[in-house]
């Protein structure tokens, strides 16, 4: 059975975004500091449709990432920014572009029906019975022989560590301070995790996987 | 001159000690496992008078650190647990037994004046003037050609980084989601900084040493 990932760049400080969001600056204030080691990798640029990149340690993370994941969970505001109705979202198809990076369903939990949508070979399904229970079972069977994946943001991330849901977690650690912000880790259950692996990353990032007991 | 640094264990949610802190639970609930590490190292258990101990890269990293610091800062809270006027602490002389396992000079924050402590060949010596800038060149000054370094708690070492005082940042962080309890990071400056160096412990720790920008 297809395990669930939950897997996401953070500030050393702990936020997945910085202060004073908004849909003109959706990382927040530093907050694309965050993502500049993938931005930067050659396995993450070329699905992107941009030349160049690093072949390094950071770029086998992807690779390895990429190779692994059969389908993705996401909230509302990764997927547009948007909250309430459809209709009132300025920016309903998402800002994944027409051609999203994604290649395997994509599951969006949203408490706003509406009908998939596909994009380039990307649908994007809306999830707004059953929370996140829901939009994980449909995304591991989505998966197949492939792994699950929550990529975000901060309140789903928290909801599937709620629920015990969360198998491994791969955390993406930039060395920046943000100093605000939308916290990843706040509230979750307590435990013990294994530590399964370190990478270190020339950017200064150090990504760490971890086994989360269920 | 001699550098300040920041040592810190910490839980993969971010916090130094627990929910429900007390005096009779000075670490709140689970936070004795941040600090197992340590306490299974030879390096840590011959000065504290235990026997044993591994020898591994937990161990290396303890040693590596002994031998640079020359002096120490913390907090109150980290000295005794009290808070408040000496008379009233029932844990006056602090919780470090009377042979305290630091060997070089400490400097305690607190509001509350008060005439040094020796205790073994540890001396106390009680910061009420000029706060945290204060506390870190008395400590400076007495380290000489080693470093001094903030060993906690959580208000201490953020005021050290706010205050813009920390040149290095060493954290040890515990494969532990504690759900609460003291945060270490918070409200601290944004910028960068500059990963040094990772040890991946046996223990599932990940030590990860930054250079901080002043």
């Amino acid at each position: 059975m297809s395990r669930l990932l939950l897997d996401i760049s953070v500030s050393l400080d702990g936020y997945v975004a910085g202060p004073d969001l908004s849909m003109a600056d959706p990382l927040g204030r530093g907050g694309e500091q965050l993502h500049e080691w993938i931005i930067n990798t050659a396995a993450w640029r070329a699905p992107h449709g941009h030349e160049g990149g690093e072949h390094n340690a950071d770029d086998d993370v992807v690779i390895e990432h990429l190779g692994r994941i059969g389908a993705t969970i996401m909230g509302r505001r990764m997927f547009s920014g948007g909250a309430g109705p459809w209709a009132d979202d300025g920016n309903a198809n998402g800002w994944w572009g027409d051609e999203p990076p994604f290649h395997h369903p994509v599951y969006v939990l949203t408490h706003h029906e509406r009908e998939p949508l596909a994009l380039g070979d990307t649908t994007f399904t809306f999830v707004t019975e059953g929370g996140i229970e829901a939009a994980v079972a449909q995304a591991r069977a989505a998966a197949g022989a492939r792994d699950a994946v929550i990529a975000g943001g901060a309140d789903v991330a928290q909801q599937g560590l709620r629920a015990g849901l969360v198998d491994e977690l791969q955390l993406h650690v930039a060395p920046v301070f943000l100093g605000g912000g939308r916290r990843l880790l706040e509230d979750v259950p307590p435990g013990r995790l294994e530590r399964l692996r370190t990478v270190e990353s020339p950017a200064g990032v150090v990504h760490t996987r971890y086994a989360v007991a269920r």
